[in-house]
């Protein structure tokens, strides 16, 4: 195999559904150049793409969105979960697509969902960002990591983004880089009715550090919902789920950096070591169930 | 003129595209209270509607994309700016809406730009999302505030956002609050070839503060755009133009509460205090020029 170039985004010459025989064909086009797996990353920068294959049975391929199933946890050849999948490796890899907003190239190949995959060979599907990512018990009674894979517009600035390592190559110019550029969403914050009554219960101070963000428009703060909104979370708009947060603790929070105890006792989710006491407001009560949530699918997993 | 209720969003029987023969009508429909000024605000919470009525020389009303001017500097029953404008009072509400994502309700009168405005009376024209505000020296050659005004898709979710303030009404109910909730964005970080470069070459090390966020998924960290991208901005998206920073110092840098002088000293922008130096890495190099438009255009004017 040629050593293909680690480019996030179209690789040149391969336009979405462009279709190859085989693997050897898809990883001679660089497209996706490992000739077994279904992940190709690398573990500090992310992951550019994946082959949809029929490989895990808690996959779920809806089209243009897709609950993609980490890495791991099966015996050699099997398609069955035999034992906990750990954030490590190639699930790290496509952790940090999360992080960093980085888009991932979906192939589909012929086992996988019959209503979206070609019959026969591999199909180039198209950029999709990875919106979030979570653990839960998947169909076999272990521990999966899951992404939320959601198909962007094509245009004509998805092409061709080139990713410079620390070690590797000169800065981008300014020309060239804006040539190669998509623009990918990293973070979205949003505002409902909900988030903004519980940012003002608060005055705006962070319910983890106190910190009242001072602007010239005055103070700033986010309402971070504790279970996720939408998707299969399914978590809802109301006061109890909402936490008032500066935007640090947001992410953290969010990325499953922290999560926060029944005794509402924030803790650093990696470590185990406690921060401190949830910050409360008078008529402001976070449910205890949608905390126990968070601790039990977003945050770190121990 | 009775006392309207103070709402965000569509108000209840009066859908986009509804006339009013006249302001005392467009008020007692209570969807702009105040009989005479053209933006219904309060300086701690926001603005909820806005009337352009060709009272400002430099406004532009591209339809659905409206650079609005703040409000002052004239004198009396002029469209002339005779002095800088001032971030106070209903100028400082409507930086509100950027700072939470509030949406702004725009009525437009016969006196706008005659492409967009009706020919008599008043039209309630639909929800706009304040993107950002800065400052810029008018037409007239005084400062005058400018805010970046973009329509949203109409929803039917969109009607009746009632935001409680801290001393008014109970907390809103689950269900209740859930029927008249706009989710709105209040803040999108954005990614592109040329801010993960930045990151990654500061190792994700806010360039203000110089935390790493640490997170399950790796380090995290935002590129932030000096001079903005697009609009009348016309930043570029190049290594010179790009911070990396943390959420909580790129919030404070884009809301203007921070600037950078030419010797590369982060300043806090509303007291003039200086913080400290912005740090380096070896490859990255800031455009003085790009920190020059940002401190007399987005940090705070003094």
């Amino acid at each position: 195999m040629a050593k293909s170039a680690w480019i996030f985004g179209d690789v040149p010459g391969n336009p979405e559904g462009t279709t190859y025989p085989d693997r050897r064909a898809l990883s001679a086009a660089g497209v996706h150049a490992p000739p077994e797996g279904g992940i190709w990353g690398r573990q500090a920068q992310g992951v550019v793409s994946i082959v949809l294959n029929g490989g895990y049975e808690d996959d779920e391929d809806h089209g243009s969105e897709i609950v993609y199933t980490g890495h791991g946890g099966q015996a050699r050849g099997g398609t069955h979960q035999i034992t906990d999948q750990e954030l490590a490796l190639n699930n790290l890899a496509l952790a940090r697509n999360v992080a960093d907003g980085l888009l991932v190239r979906v192939i589909r190949g012929p086992r996988g969902d019959p209503a979206y995959s070609p019959k026969v060979g591999f199909r180039y599907d198209g950029l999709f960002h990875v919106g979030r990512y979570w653990h839960a018990v998947g169909k076999s009674g272990f521990r999966v990591y899951r992404y939320e894979l959601t198909k962007v517009a094509t245009s004509p600035v998805a092409a061709g983004i080139e990713i410079h390592g620390h070690l590797a190559g000169p800065p981008p110019k300014g020309s060239a880089a804006t040539r190669r550029v998509a623009t990918t969403t990293q973070r979205v914050v949003r505002n409902t009715a909900v988030t903004q009554w519980v940012k003002e219960e608060h005055r705006y101070a962070c319910q983890i550090c106190g910190i009242v963000l001072a602007t010239p428009a005055g103070p700033y703060a986010e309402g971070a919902h504790v279970r996720p909104l939408g998707g299969e979370h399914r978590g809802a708009d109301e006061p109890g789920n909402v936490l008032c947060l500066c935007p640090n603790h947001h992410t953290l929070f969010d990325l499953g950096a922290i999560s926060v105890g029944d005794d509402l006792t924030v803790v650093d989710a990696m470590s185990g070591a406690p921060i401190g006491p949830l910050l409360a407001a008078r008529r402001h009560e976070v449910d205890p169930a949608h905390l126990r949530y968070h601790r039990e699918h977003i945050a770190k997993a121990n």
